[in-house]
């Protein structure tokens, strides 16, 4: 039943460098694009505890057991406070994808990441480990990349859950929702 | 073009008696289910600033000036925050229609405002003066009072943004977001 399936969508807020935490939300989607959770965490800006964050966010949530996939936008929340997706998937046995519009300029991201964190190389290494790969849209493409499926499913996966555009519903939900509650109204780009 | 009708559907977040305010969320919809926006402001608990607070919500929301309805989750918000119906729709031009799933007893409303506040006939005035009426729905019925439109096009307008169940799109979007600002996580009833 196609219709049964469920997808989290997760973004993070929009924040100042002096904010200590950003606000991240879930959007829990049933395929194609009906809202039927929200839930919400927040996670250190800068910091390092997004995937325990998220892992602990999911866990408590009465879907856990019917979560599909996970998809976030991008690999990192709140600044490069970075996801470790391996450890994300194992941790909820279903597959986790990251979508991102543009695709990073990782010698710029390296030369950031150097000049700001003593861990540099760990964050680095969670970055530059995981393949962007394009998937086509109507719209522009957009890079994604998956562990816990195949290719060819992650393309699936994201093409059920995408309704206009180039973003996934769950990913553009949970971000028009994180922006808001920060700015006081969000209307996202599709 | 009926798809770019846009709804929005308002509702606010639990709160305890001790907390001053409460969140409210206004989710801007497509018809029948496409979430475009997503904008909050709050509102006194027990107060009397609803009505203010929602046309300032509204009036520097970018959609303005395309919203063709305003969908409430009942006439009060944050407790007995009740919301000038006719006011509102008078200052946004657009038809603003309230749903509840249960219909209130309104002597038991009379009671718990006298024993309460001082003005408590404004109160009650402002709720008594709405006729709440039945629409079918595949589920059970939900009772709705609307003004600034006829009653068969508010039925007409609530039909076309309710997906499953009785309670409109919008609204139940509304909901599941400020719940779960305040909760942690949410999950509707339909």
């Amino acid at each position: 039943m196609k219709a049964q399936i469920r997808v989290l969508g997760i973004d993070d807020s929009p924040f100042k460098f002096r904010d200590e935490k950003a606000l991240v939300v879930g959007a829990m989607v049933r395929v194609p694009n009906y809202l039927e959770s929200v839930m919400r965490t927040d996670v250190t800006v800068d910091g390092t505890d997004a995937t325990e964050k998220l892992i602990e966010m999911v866990s408590r949530s009465r879907y856990r057991d019917q979560v599909k996939a996970v998809m976030l936008d991008g690999i990192a929340l709140a600044g490069f406070n970075v996801v470790d997706i391996k450890g994300l998937c194992d941790e909820l046995h279903a597959p986790v994808i990251t979508v991102t519009r543009d695709k990073p300029n990782l010698e710029k991201m390296k030369t950031a990441l150097r000049g700001h964190f003593p861990d540099w190389q760990r964050r680095y290494s969670l970055i530059s480990s995981l393949e962007l790969r394009p998937i086509t849209t109507e719209h522009k493409p957009i890079y994604a990349c998956a562990v816990g499926s195949s290719w060819g499913e992650a393309v699936e996966l994201v093409r059920m859950v995408t309704v206009r555009g180039a973003v996934p519903e769950p990913v553009r939900m949970a971000h028009l929702i994180a922006s808001a509650m920060v700015r006081g109204e969000s209307y996202g780009r599709s």
